[in-house]
Formats: C-alpha cells, sequence, structure tokens
C-alpha cells in the first residue's frame, strides 16, 4: 500500500472523537494530529497522537494532507472553513441551510487561492441524503419526494427546552410518523403537513418546585420548534435522563414515489438507523477525507459538495476491483 | 433552455420502449430515432419518431448526441457496445457480471477512438445498487452487506422452466426473505445461505395431459436455478397467467449493518419497488445519457461505469441551484 493518508482533526467533541475512531478502521488513513481551542494539555486525545492548539495548526501544513473540521456550523466553520482551505485540504459538516451557498462561495475562493480541495457540507444530511434526492430526481423526474428524520435526538429543540424557566435538563427526539411513510410506500403522493410528518418527545428534567404546567405549556406552543408538532412532553428526573437518554441515535429516510411510462408507480427508497449519529457522521467525513485527497493529488481545487464527487473517489478499491466486485 | 439532447434508441423491446417514454418526460432530451434489426416498416414505434434499420444508423452520427442501446447482454451488447461506441456517446445496461471487465475493455478502447463516452453497465443493478453498495463500504469499512432482489419476475428462469417437456408457459417470482431482512434491520449480521436469501414461486401453464408431478420434481431439482432454493410450484392456465402476471414489476434491497466506534450499530438501507422493471431501468439510462453527453462535451472519453461519474452530471439543474434546493 502506498504511504498513508495524514489525516488532522480540528475540534474534538463528539464529531471529532467519532473521526479519530472511524480513522482507526480505515487501512489507508492516520491520524496525526487534533487541534483544540481549549488546553490541549487539558484534553485527551485518541492514544498516541498528538494534541496542539489550533493556532498551532499552520506548522501541520505538508505534514497533514486532509484537515477534518469537526466544529459547529453556528460559530465555528464559518470562520474555520475558510481559514483552513487557505492551508488545507479540508471535509466539514456545515448543515445550515440558508447559509451553504454563501459558505461554499468563500470556501471556494479560498480553497482555489491556495490551490487546495475543500469537501464542504457532507455527513448524512446534507451528504448521502442530498446525493439521493438528486439521483431519484434525476432517474423519476415525475415524482413527490419526501424527507423523514428520526427516531433521533434533535440538538437544536433540546436546547430551546433548556432554555425555559424551571428547566433543569432535556433532551427532545424528533420521530417519523411511521403511518405517514406506510402511505408513501404503498404507492400514495399525500400532501404531508409538517404535523402529520414528525411527532417530537420530550424528557424534561425539572428543577425542584417548578411549575410543570407551565412548563409543559411553554414547550407545545412555542413557534417554530413545537406549536405546528404533535408534541409530547414527559418529566424525568436527571438519573433517567442519564441512563436512558444519554446515546445519540438518528436516522431518517429520503423516499420518492415516482411515475413511468402510462402511469406506472416506482418507489425508491434511502434509510439510515444509526446508533450514534456523530460516529456515521464522522464516518461520512472520514470517506469523503480520502475523496479529497485524491481530487487534490489530481490537480482540483475549490470547494466540492457530494454532488460534485464521482463515488469511485470514496473507495479504497481500485477501478478494475470496483468494476469486477461492486458492479 | 439550451438545445435539446438527441437520443436514439438500439433496439425496441421493453427497454427500447421504457427509454422512449422516459425521454418523452424529460424536458431536455429529444427521440430522434429508434433503430432496430426487424424491418422497419412492420415496427410501430413511439408517435412522430423516425424508426429505421439498425443498419442505417451510422448516417445519424452527426444528429444523435447519444445512442441508449436496448438490446439483451447475451448476444446484442457484446456486438453493439463497442460497434455504436466507434460512432456515439453511448449507454447501456450490460449485466453479464462475469463479463464485466471484458467489456469495459472493449468499450473503453472503441470509445477513447473514437473521442465518445460510452457509460456501460447501468440500470439498478448493476447500476443504482452498485452505486450504494460501493457508498456503503466506503463510509462503514467494518460491516457486512446483504442484497436481496424482488418480488420480481426472473426472466431467466422463467425461460429455464418454459424449456421443460410438458410445459407451454411460465412466470417465475424470485421472492426476498422478509423474516431474513427483519433480522438484519434488526442489527442482526447473519450469514445466510441462499434458500434463507430468496423463495422461488413459479406459476407453470402445463400442455394437455403433462405429468404435472414430473414437471414439478424436474423444476426443484434443477441445478443452479432451483434446487439451492425454496421453490414453489403453480398450476395454471395461460388465461390466469395472462391476467395475474404479465406485469412486470420488480425491486430489491441493498443493506450494509456496519459498526463504528466501539462496536455502536449503523444501518443504510437502499431499496426499490418498481411498478415496471423495465421502464424504471429505462429511466436510469436516460439519465446517464444526459451524463454521456455533458462528459463528452467536457472533452471525456472512453468507458465510464456509475463509479466514474459525478452526481451532478445525472441532474438537469445548475450546480448553483442543486447546492441551494437539494443539499
Amino acid at each position: 500500500m502506498a504511504e498513508k493518508i495524514q489525516i488532522g482533526i480540528v475540534g474534538y467533541g463528539n464529531l471529532g472523537r467519532g473521526v479519530a475512531a472511524a480513522v482507526e478502521r480505515t487501512p489507508d488513513m492516520e491520524l496525526t494530529a487534533v487541534f483544540t481551542r481549549r488546553n490541549p494539555a487539558e484534553l485527551s486525545g485518541p492514544d498516541g497522537v498528538a494534541v496542539r492548539h489550533v493556532s498551532e495548526a499552520d506548522a501541520y501544513r505538508d505534514r497533514i494532507d486532509v484537515m477534518i473540521l469537526c466544529g459547529g456550523s453556528a460559530t465555528d466553520l464559518p470562520e474555520q472553513g475558510p481559514r483552513f482551505a487557505r492551508l488545507f485540504n479540508t471535509v466539514d459538516s456545515f448543515d445550515t441551510h440558508a447559509k451553504i451557498p454563501e459558505y461554499f462561495e468563500q470556501v471556494d475562493a479560498a480553497a482555489k487561492a491556495a490551490g487546495r480541495v475543500a469537501v464542504i457540507s457532507t455527513g448524512w444530511d446534507p451528504g448521502l441524503f442530498s446525493l439521493n434526492r438528486l439521483i431519484m430526481e434525476a432517474v423519476l423526474p415525475d415524482g413527490k419526494e419526501y424527507t423523514f428524520w428520526g427516531k433521533g435526538v434533535s440538538q437544536g429543540h433540546s436546547d430551546a427546552i433548556r432554555r425555559l424557566e424551571g428547566v433543569k435538563n432535556a433532551v427532545q427526539y424528533t420521530i417519523p410518523v411511521e403511518e405517514a411513510i406506510e402511505r408513501i410506500r404503498a404507492g400514495e403522493t399525500p400532501e404531508l403537513s409538517t404535523r402529520e410528518k414528525h411527532i417530537r418527545e420530550c424528557f424534561v428534567v425539572p428543577h425542584e418546585g417548578a411549575d410543570l404546567a407551565r412548563i409543559e405549556r411553554d414547550i407545545v406552543t412555542m413557534p417554530h420548534y413545537f406549536a405546528d408538532y404533535h408534541t409530547i412532553v414527559h418529566f424525568i428526573d436527571e438519573e433517567e435522563l442519564r441512563a436512558k437518554h444519554s446515546a445519540m441515535p438518528h436516522g431518517g429516510f429520503v423516499i420518492r414515489s415516482g411515475v413511468t411510462g402510462r402511469g406506472t408507480r416506482q418507489i425508491v427508497e434511502f434509510s439510515l438507523k444509526l446508533g450514534s449519529n456523530p460516529e456515521f457522521t464522522a464516518s461520512v467525513l472520514t470517506a469523503y477525507a480520502r475523496a479529497a485527497h485524491r481530487l487534490h493529488k489530481e490537480g482540483a481545487t475549490g470547494a466540492k459538495t457530494v454532488f460534485d464527487i464521482a463515488p469511485s473517489y470514496l473507495s479504497l478499491r481500485s477501478p478494475e476491483e470496483l468494476r469486477k466486485e461492486l458492479l
């Protein structure tokens, strides 16, 4: 095997740890260093891997082939995406939908100026779900597409509950309405309201003596987050929350129901059932790091998305082997 | 919109008719001509479209952007694939697995010599299933992949029954074992024998006075085709066969069950439920015809598979629109 692809990780939260674990299972890659904004001495990184302050990253310019950016989309990536694309090939999971065009432009300019490749907005949604939406639409132009998420924890919704008065902690699950999915799988193409697609189930730890009825009302009437959904609220204690609701499962479905010929029904579905959302997202980022490295070696530059990358770039296997074994 | 992509069809059976129907639903394409080995005067083609003998195809060299080859893999494509790639950009559904490497080489040489692009072995399997196998394996290297087919008609198995003495007509359905799929979806990774994955159900029209017990025995003990399966045989009359078994539904599942981190289970599934196998396959070929045309305009040459083509080439939408609407 050729020299291993040297990987760097920026940000060592759940996603960063997932990338470290994914690289370990990947025979053609090696983790060179983890970069953090915290005090590196206080961070326990993966065994035998250097942990450095993010300000030291520039010195690794010639030693890291691809930097995987594991920060959040709200504040980390808008700054880190363009900054690191000026020095490294990068991969990130930027997922603020409305800002993707603007983010693409900034990262693209930085990566082009530096002669680097930056794969943005990958993971599963955006990422593998987006890829499937594109393929399904191209194959079945006359059709209707549905995306369902869950069952899984939504951080944004959990945070919104935690900000309420009287709430100590909370976890919110987004749950797809099974009945709606079954209708689509059976060949119907219903117009579904927000309420008909997902349920929101909340596990809330109240402060002692808090007004539970008021908390519940505040949740179920909260605009944007809960008001348009069937929302279920359970009050539990901190111990139960830790014991039963600290895993990070997720998943979802992209389904396209289309017609061909004289009205023949054709249904395509892509689904995920994930034991850990951050570990799976990290696994996708890691596969796209291989693509970024190869594209760079071929002389490509600029920002890329899942739409722009031929699948073979993701695989360890040679084109001959792919045709023989997987086609 | 720019000028429409001019499409030609070689072979006007179920698949060719499916392509004609797919092109009609596709705003950026136009069907220029259908080519047949039969007498063109006797073939009723799509409304307003020229039907020509296949020997006249060369004259269309400058008027057809992509020729979609709709012949069979056994005898048509091994001859037509290289022949048409010398004159046109082509797309085909060559699916004789063992011969794909050899077919690729021949078509690749022809297409490269002519400066053309030839997309080979597309459809759903090989095709979209292959694409998903690659992506799933790249994302979850530690895992086990399963492909199930059906419920759908297998032409090869139906033909094998039809060749038996005393059999007038027959249709064979390949049916995935639901219980096996449920075990995998539940997180198990069983080693499944042939018998545990698919059932074969046969609807057989016997000649009058035929020995039914002998026909049934001949079917269920037939090596390669039926001996390794749980095979169910029904005897019916010609009328019932026509009424209930003349549609061409199909479908299937690609499922990968993998682990990340310290053994977290992650399950990815791609599935199809098709009202018409040839119409869906035709829709995939048509989407890849768009890719072949664009790749050719960019100067690419040679044989390509689904692995080699970035998804954006399949879509009518611009890269900006794709990022804004589908990412």
